[in-house]
């Protein structure tokens, strides 16, 4: 595949470092740092139910969409959603990771966006609503490109195939679902022309007049309030990796900020150490508490341990015996990988509770492999070597008594027909896991 | 064993009536009525560790002694414990359960308390403070007594063998324990004599004098508030029984008030339902939610079903494979026992999870038997019949941005002699569960 | 349900005694002591799969029907079978149990027999082959009535629904599965009239002719012996439960000779030790070997503990964790039901060690539950009683290098269209067990 | 380190293709080909336990020793040992791996052998009895020399630590521990002069004389037949790696005869499939049985498979969550490892079910590991290659009714003071595994 980039820097060097391009062609590529600052929505706590209510301060404008990749019905699924979101909501611009821009460009009639390499403009400074077609792997990706990103945009997500935990729309929904989240919040009846009563947090750079092209351009009527998205703060775990001597290394996320090399990192399901291809077990001790309180727990034997999210709980952590934790528990999941041990049963703390894995003196193979979310670092752990955990605090904002959220990844969750509360979470249970199928008798 | 009530209906009817007796006497079981209404201590958050710091308006007053029955060296311990407390703090009432009351009154020289069976007066509109000597049985009973009540007063728990999860002190230490939870949370230095400054809350009755006899007689000089008692509060369970008609059925709880019987009886570990000694397995549909976003989760076919508390994680939950919960994650383990599935994973959900437990059309068995905190309900369940479980609520209370606590069973934690956070935790999966114990290698 | 036993001791004493009727009626059903004493069928090795080939020496003549009770499809299904069966197959006599018996006589145009109660014939004195319609309780019920017997006649089974583990046949394919058991062994071509080169053991009454109502009244083309029906020879437990004195107690099976109470009973799936509704867990200590090699293995302090059979390791056990054992492993699986220990992982024994499960001092109820494929025993253990168990022998009998196999359940597996050795137990794992369901992915 | 091969082909090219050298020298590593060829014992079985009792034809001659590598404390205990032997034994040689030679070699005062790289002289060849020092890995290690051998010469091992379930003595029991197994069948009393009745098979060399220098030359009287070494015959899996067109490939075990690289190699604990270091799950179809009667039982989508020896139940597949499986079980274990699925719970099967598993075309990873007793083969397996695995036979031989065994690895039993069967199996599970360690009461 060729890469397509207009920020030629070779060509025009002084422009590409003030980072835009000097030409603007139709049906192009854009750069990300053209568009408007992202928004940030609201999450008001309902009484109907358990989830979070979407109230966008004017409707989204920086829409990411991220495919599965390598696969042919995705891949015409999304020239299909893109299509519509650019037909039914003019003003709305869509974004992708370069390798798709590139990739797709020339079978869309319009400009669409991605960051530029060397620039510092990132997906958290500009995306509004991230959208993902394919399934868990997709959106644990789309989740990395914002992996050191402390607020997260809303997660709209589609499945070709089984809906599972994570609140997947089917992808026949897609009109439906797009505009239930583009006016979630928006006053109703929707307004026809917004008056400068309407103000627009968008990140520090005061209020906004939305135009015509806003809400009053979406034809029907709204749902109101009261149908709002529904959203999950998916709890993350903010990771950090230290040397020997106690110093933070940087990470490996290719989606950071440069300057952020040395900041956390966070993880949707797992921090995974393991053995990987070495022969002996890992020694890792797993530590809890920070400062003077920090205490020993055990020692997992092990051929790898894993520390996860409730998101995480139906991934890698089931398949080495966790429990199910629903995840709305604030709280944290240890779980070991074929430990050497008889009574090494599966841990739930706190999610506020510090975590530290260190690798032991006694660990035999010069490497132990750390991965987040399924990618794995290049460089390995050796002994003495920390990763420390914690969850991410997801909490009420502002004045005492708000009922606002902030923290976790906003996930939109599926809306059936009728009222529906915590469905998608039982609907992956017995769908997705085929959760307590049973057998013939035996009373 | 002979019942020496001394308030003998039979001769008195007119006095026993009204509930107190007309002759005091020295060394005599007297009635838990006579007592000064209950006081209610506040639970504080802190700065240096996750517990809370407990915090009494004026000294307790009114100590529940509760022994593990049956049990030689207890019974000697029980009585050495009784005798310091009433020769160092004279201004504390020690009460008992009848049946221990009459047991022990004789080797105790000094009057003691106890409730009359045909009474209102109960243990939770007296008892200030309880202590255990034994293990988890006796501390679940101790529960029992307020299993009932929505404010259970503090419990400081004493093991005479293994330390466990529950924050037990060991018994050689009761000097130490006892004073550092009666002084809990008094102004430093002590009092010599309090003033009317001094306002105590007990149950509504307004301000009143403590006098000479209160902290200013405990020598030596007091902790400061930052070393006040640590305090955890579990959570526990809030359990009905319906009928088929969906009618509230009495439970049998023989400490309940008489006008209590139709209320939510509350649980520490957890609600079993089993088949007991029937041949068939027990078929028993749970759904989550209420109201018109029940939603049914799954039908258990099983030898039984438990929901737990984190408390109860480390019971029989922990038996019948379920994950280790620790006490601060707000959270409802439901764990079947020996399904008739292989896929019927344990869950963790929140603990504000309205759980419904429905026993199935299909069920063969004639009954189902539920038992709460492991006293078996002597009637079963039958077809139609539900048990409702929702996780008792503990939060701050009063005022936005209150840092004082209600709900739950507030368990003092054994302090060691450092300042340490949550080791009675840790403590606990290492050397009672000999947790992660490695085998042989295999690497 | 009346009861229409014939054999009326108060009226006909004499007669009673010697155990047959002064009477012979039409549509009656009938003595089984009438009937012709049991033939005894071989089991020889095949080099085409790892199951055994049934040689009847004639054909068989006492047919026992055991259908599920209390099931109207089954019902329908038995008369239809039934009525097959004496039509095309008219030197067969069908046997049912007395029950059974009473309630279908009306329905059927013929006699049938049934064992009296009073009376010293058994099944194993009789029954040839055995048939069962139903699922897996009825197969263990029909095993139950040969508990106390060395030699148990084949079983052909049939199930109304899903296939699973036992070889069970469709019930639409009855005429096909009997006749392939009919004739199974027969010489090739079916003889048209045997002559008395075909001798026939028959208990040990000496050689006998069979007459022209033998295979050579069925119609059609003989299968050949590579076409023999397939048995696999289920292990069973030997069970017998001793006093705190070390003396044998009776059991209780109903089918059981009255001289033979006070042998071993034998278990096709399992005994249980429960503590069945005591709140107290059972303290059980495992010993294997016997004589001076006794060693203690362990003591289970659990809810109960399972000895099953491979054939077992489907039902109860696996409920409890227990590996799936293929039903050819010759072995004994020791499976806790919620034991209080982390590490107490499910063990899997030579068939041929002896197994002694003792009630413990410790254990603090006062019985022990004990049950046996499924039916408890009225009577529980106190501390300080035994079951002592051991696996059946299953061998090669004979002289020596025979090919010829005694022991166990022989079951007659269900064939397929084409040659397939193991089916019956793939397919049990996957369509009954619903084994190895796969969920979302996390890699 | 130097090597010391004393067969330089450069030097003398024609000797060393002869495979001896041409000079002897004292206190020489010497080649393994001069020794005289292997002894064959008999395994007879006995009334008095379950194991067999081990009868050598004459006195072993050929002992190789293999230690733990890169051990202080064991290589101290391996130059006692050794020199113990030379002592007492003096018609025994001691023969090492080549790397071991080398490095003890100067400490010895006296001849040893060890195998040259470029002869065809192999252990199997010549090896009576191994002897190791260490742990279980050194007993696999030991095993590994005899990966492609059809006969096991008897293995006696010796643990510096804890005792384990492979049979082991302490080191300290050394003297006893040789001397028991040297005079294994010997007649009793010992002869003194043995006469030329005594023959000896000793691989098809004919009848040999054993001198002065035989059993005669141990001082102290024999323990009889009844007090023969106990053997515990280990099965095997015998496994063969197969490409995408179904042919056999070379395995790369370093010990093989260079002809036999394309024969089936030995596992004494499990063979081992696994996604190792990459990313994506490993899709594993496993078939049993062979030819037209194989079936699909199921496909794995796990980090790995295991399918293991009884022997390494309480290895690798006991982390994974298998049962344990007393060694005397003939059977196979497949356990998945960390599966997607809720439902894949481990498989026991008859140890001559032929396994195979085949690398699924769904498999994403270019490549899945494959490792056996612990050894990763250097080159992976690509989707349709194959992984045949069948337990090794062990069994009667000779004439029908013989009580004398081939097959396996003859692990010598460790041997108390008194009569005692099965208590190394036993004591593994209580001391290695510390198995069923209970917690605290729930009941």
């Amino acid at each position: 595949m060729t890469r397509v980039w207009r920020c030629l820097r070779s060509i025009e060097p002084a422009i590409a470092t003030r980072c835009f391009t000097s030409t603007v062609r139709r049906r192009e590529v854009r750069r990300l740092a053209e568009l408007p600052p992202r928004l940030n929505p609201g999450f008001r706590e309902t009484s109907s139910h358990d989830l979070l209510a979407l109230q966008w301060p004017s409707p989204p404008r920086n829409v990411l969409l991220v495919p599965k990749t390598d696969d042919t019905p995705v891949r015409a699924a999304l020239i299909e959603y893109a299509s519509h979101i650019h037909s039914a909501y003019p003003d709305v611009s869509l974004c992708f990771e370069p390798t798709v821009a590139s990739e797709i460009e020339s079978e869309l009639g319009f400009d669409i966006y991605a960051p530029q390499p060397d620039c510092n403009t990132h997906y958290n400074d500009k995306i509004d609503l991230t959208s993902t077609l394919g399934g868990d792997g997709t959106i644990l990706h789309a989740a990395s490109l914002f992996a050191t990103a402390k607020s997260v945009p809303p997660v709209l997500s589609f499945s070709m195939g089984t809906l599972g935990f994570l609140g997947e729309w089917k992808f026949s929904e897609y009109k439906r679902a797009f505009r239930e989240v583009y006016v979630s919040g928006a006053p109703s009846p929707l307004p026809t022309n917004l008056d400068d009563k309407q103000t627009v947090s968008d990140g520090g750079s005061g209020p906004k007049v939305v135009g015509q092209s806003g809400w009053s351009s979406v034809r029907g009527k709204t749902m109101g309030t009261a149908r709002s998205s529904r959203i999950l703060l998916r709890n993350r775990l903010r990771v950090g990796i230290f040397s020997t001597e106690g110093e933070r290394m940087p990470h490996e996320s290719p989606f950071a900020h440069q300057d952020s090399r040395c900041e956390d990192i966070f993880a949707l399901n797992e921090v995974l150490l393991h053995r990987g291809a070495l022969p002996h077990l890992a020694h890792i001790t797993i530590l809890i508490g920070s400062g003077p309180q920090q205490k020993v727990l055990t020692t997992a034997i092990a051929d790898g341990f894993l520390v996860s999210t409730p998101t995480g709980s139906t991934a890698y952590s089931l398949s080495s015996g966790g429990s199910i934790v629903h995840p709305l528990v604030s709280s944290i999941l240890l779980t070991p990988i074929c430990p050497r041990s008889l009574s090494f049963r599966p841990l739930v703390l706190p999610a506020n509770t510090p975590i530290t894995l260190r690798i032991d003196s006694e660990n035999r193979s010069k490497e132990v492999e750390v991965s987040i979310d399924g990618v794995r670092r290049k460089q390995g752990l050796r002994a003495g070597m920390e990763v420390r955990v914690v969850g991410e605090e997801v909490r009420t904002a502002g004045a005492p008594g708000s009922r606002d959220w902030v923290g976790g990844v906003p996930s939109i969750v599926r809306s059936g027909g009728a009222v529906d509360g915590d469905d998608h979470w039982v609907g992956g249970l017995n769908s997705l896991l085929k959760f307590n199928y049973p057998f013939g008798e035996h009373g």
